[in-house]
């Protein structure tokens, strides 16, 4: 029974997407004798939250009915006051809770509050769900690094070019606006600069309609063609992360020509992908889709950035030995050492063949 | 309607599976005034076929009555005598086909009789599917060469081993076990030399309990090991397919152990696959599952003799410019050349995906 109104809360928190970010997506839902009588959902970033607006959809009294809410409710002031302090003094009886907040400092502290004032509370109903909607905000929350979904499309054989490096494309149109879809709604692209370098892209969404992602060129010796479309088309800002390596007036021109150049600290005289997730993250970039070569998606990998990865696989076969694959690199030696998926769901995108899964970090 | 009854027939035609082959799996259903009044299937190769068995199963009168078969009914004499002459004398007033009989000399023959002799006939009534459970039947029996079912387990960026060469194990044990019951279905397993000398494999079905395939080992120049366990076990028989360049002695020595060696006829100075597989058909092999390394399976894919491609994906990432991939070789050169899989179907098995497929004949 729990679950069947959470799914509603969790529907009804689904509204909210692309407004409230940094916010998390949050929706709640007050049944009182198997009845709905109110709900509301986080609608704006700085807006009432989710409980807020459901409690203000009811007219009658709450006395004896139950919330159901995505996330646990808050018992801080922010832009709004504790929603923790508006359940209680709705005399709501009960409250069903997705998952608690993820800030190890205020987790359960709404949660003890109502208890302290005889709510009842049933916690982590639809827990995964729940989190998995707000997957971005959990990460960045807590690391202060974006949420990294790591994207390819290859054959039914591993091969993301042919032997001669041809690549498009290996995935179906269908494949390529879900992509270009990915794009819009993450904060920023990824890629390394021997992609610019080979195919010269645009990095944009423009097969739907949606908004450009921030574009972040992964280039520790400034190679890039100054006149690569990415620095001079103007449809979005474009981020080129490089190292103290990288030509000096080389920087300088391109910051002139309003080019986000960052200096990144090196690790094998390459950018340390780890430190500019942490410099990303304070330029309030909170996902990024790394569509990267094969070198820079096993670096991504080895460094720990990666978080999501997406597979297009598209029915056919390439074969080559010197064909590439989507994660090159030296690989790792042993399948012990393999960077393991978990939740990993297989679903049919056209003639493709898409899988999604998450890196299962190993406990340290 | 008629998919209803169809769907019976191919169910009951399954239960000859293992006892019927060289002939195809075939059910027969008979319906009377919406009741299914009888049913039959071919039970073991030599015996009755469906439609007499299903005819015999009816005490009453069959006027007015409607026989679904999964196959036209034969019009000749074989091991029984014609079948539509029995459904002729039987009164049955209609006939719903799965699909006409694939021997071009005698497809339509049946359906042709049935209408002389005032039955009502339907065709292709859930053909793809009639079809598709006697795949191995269609293709011997109109090309005398074997179904090839292209086998691999790879991680999820196609790798086939990590850059080190360690790939036990990348399925999983319920992957593995669903290999070994294909394995215990196809009259043969097939290999390079190459995975002989590196694994030293079996090549059983030991993680389930089946009747072992012979094993057929490609090895042009006879480079086997001479105490390699496919020769010594006596688990099954094993074949070796050479050419003329492989040492006289050493096939000499192999013959009088028991082992069949098979000199093909030459191809870019390797055993010429096409052949090999017209041998293997002469010898009644009327399946391979082609477990072979990236460069045995490009080969196998160049020369055309794949049918059906079947890959286990496993959650994990392995990386590696290095490391082998399932299909190898030189590669096509061109998006273009690829070698395209239809009805592609994904399904979950344990941790791992499981993708099936069908390689496309391009129309010549």
């Amino acid at each position: 029974m729990h679950e069947k109104y959470m799914k509603i809360a969790i529907d009804l928190a689904k509204k909210g997407r692309g407004r409230v970010s940094p916010n998390p997506l949050v929706g709640a839902v007050i049944v009182k004798d198997s009845k709905i009588i109110g709900q509301g959902y986080h609608e704006e970033y700085g807006q009432n939250h989710a409980e807020i607006n459901a409690i203000k959809s009811v007219k009658e009294d709450l006395k004896g009915s139950t919330m159901y809410i995505t996330l646990e409710p808050c018992c801080h002031y922010g832009n709004t006051p504790p929603c923790v302090d508006e359940i209680i003094k709705s005399k709501i009886s009960k409250v069903v809770i997705g998952h608690l907040d993820p800030n190890p400092i205020v987790s359960g502290n709404g949660v003890k509050k109502l208890i302290h004032n005889n709510v009842e509370v049933v916690i982590d109903v639809l827990r995964d769900e729940c989190m998995k909607m707000n997957e971005v905000f959990l990460k960045y929350i807590l690391n202060k690094e974006p949420f990294v979904i790591m994207k390819n499309a290859m054959s039914l054989d591993g091969k993301i070019a042919t032997y001669t490096g041809e690549s498009k494309w290996i995935s179906s149109q269908k494949s390529r606006e879900k992509v270009h879809e990915l794009r819009s709604e993450v904060s920023a692209i990824m890629v390394g600069v021997e992609t610019i370098i080979k195919d010269d892209p645009s990095l944009t969404c423009r097969l739907i309609k949606g908004k450009n992602p921030i574009r972040i060129i992964v280039d520790s010796s400034l190679r890039i063609p100054i006149n690569s479309i990415v620095l001079k088309d103007n449809c979005s800002k474009t981020i080129i992360a490089t190292t103290n390596n990288s030509n000096k007036e080389k920087v300088e021109k391109l910051r002139s020509e309003g080019i986000d150049v960052l200096v990144i600290d090196k690790k094998n005289n390459k950018v340390d992908l780890k430190q500019l997730m942490k410099a990303l993250g304070r330029l309030n970039i909170d996902s990024v889709l790394l569509e990267g070569g094969s070198t820079l998606n096993f670096s991504a990998l080895k460094e720990g950035i990666v978080d999501k990865v997406q597979i297009y696989i598209a029915p056919m076969i390439l074969g080559g030995k010197l064909a590439k694959t989507p994660v090159g690199g030296e690989g790792v030696k042993y399948l012990s050492d393999a960077y393991n998926l978990t939740s990993v769901t297989a679903k049919t995108i056209d003639r493709d063949i898409f899988l999604e899964g998450y890196i299962h970090r190993k406990e340290s």
